[in-house]
């Protein structure tokens, strides 16, 4: 054993976390004992807050303290448009959406997608509770925002159908080139997506 | 603000680590949420011994759990030879000799090096330690393993005249060019090394 204990196991543990390697997890260890002993206790709570404190929005189902997210309490206030919903994945798409900084309606998370090969049907992601808040709308509009896979695939097209004869909009994001991607690097099907949503040059 | 304030604590905390920006620091903190809560908390936990636990070894300033580290022992119980003594400036590059796993000397750990212009003398560094280890060694021999810096050079030389005139075996680590390294890469005072410290080939 190379490494006292304590480190060893901080190592164990950081290499957990994504995209960290044997290497970076002994960076960041060797790191801390050098760091001071607060600054040290805080970060230790403040992972640990972060797993304890923060659960689903009633709502929208993506992350928050409280009962309801920022974002859905500010449409409850008419600061967001309400009737636009943005179907997402995953809670951390939420994030990418904000972050971009355009968006001013809401989000729903299925918290999955439907995978018949994977036993994921309809009932056992997030889709009622998005029936029934579309029905509660005026005028609703859905703009459904899924990674382009069979998955992906399969729930838009599943929730196109529930909605299908009533009133509400529905659209998804466009296919196509990712900003400052070479064109000789993109896959085929990505290629062949931005070909067919291609845009009229105005 | 985008996130939940657990998260985005979590976030700047991580960030204070070693090699861990923006974008690693949420991609690990969103990960730390999907974890289990026992893994969290036992990261959180590991971190924070990682900070409580470690101490200097009283003999080499090596860092341990116990008074006197892993190496020290062993070298103590005669299963490494304390008579070779490897002059470090920090604990750090005592794991990187071990991991090289063909030392079977011991350590000793400056903590520090030689720099007059940051102030720092002779006697601000763990040198009084090292001297009183030597002295109590028959045949002693001393590795100083010290980084080519004007810091590094001035710590060597200082170390070799403390030694003049004792019998004490004294050499320092070969400067050169580091494995796998295209030569019109090197810096220019790499190059020189390598060129005044070149070995017949036999």
């Amino acid at each position: 054993m190379i490494y006292p204990k304590s480190l060893s196991d901080s190592i164990n543990y950081l290499k957990k976390l994504p995209g960290i390697g044997e290497k970076s997890a002994e960076r960041m260890a060797l790191s801390i004992i050098d760091m001071d002993e607060d600054t040290v206790k805080e970060l230790a709570n403040a992972l640990n807050n972060c797993k304890l404190n923060l659960k689903k929005c009633s709502i929208c189902g993506s992350l928050t303290e409280n009962e309801v997210c920022e974002i859905c309490q500010l449409s409850e206030d008419n600061y967001r448009n309400k009737n636009l919903i943005c179907v997402l994945e995953d809670y951390k798409s939420v994030f990418a959406f904000e972050k971009s900084g355009k968006f001013d309606g809401v989000y729903h998370v299925l918290g999955g997608l439907i995978s018949p090969m994977n036993g994921i049907g309809p009932d056992d992601i997030n889709l009622s509770s998005l029936i029934k808040r579309v029905n509660d709308l005026d005028n609703p509009e859905i703009i459904v925002a899924l990674k382009s896979t069979i998955e992906g695939e399969a729930t838009t097209l599943y929730i196109k159908k529930i909605f299908e004869g009533k009133s509400v909009k529905i659209s998804r994001l466009s296919y196509g080139i990712p900003m400052g991607m070479d064109i000789d690097y993109l896959d085929e099907l990505t290629l062949l997506n931005a070909l067919s949503d291609r845009k009229e040059i105005s």
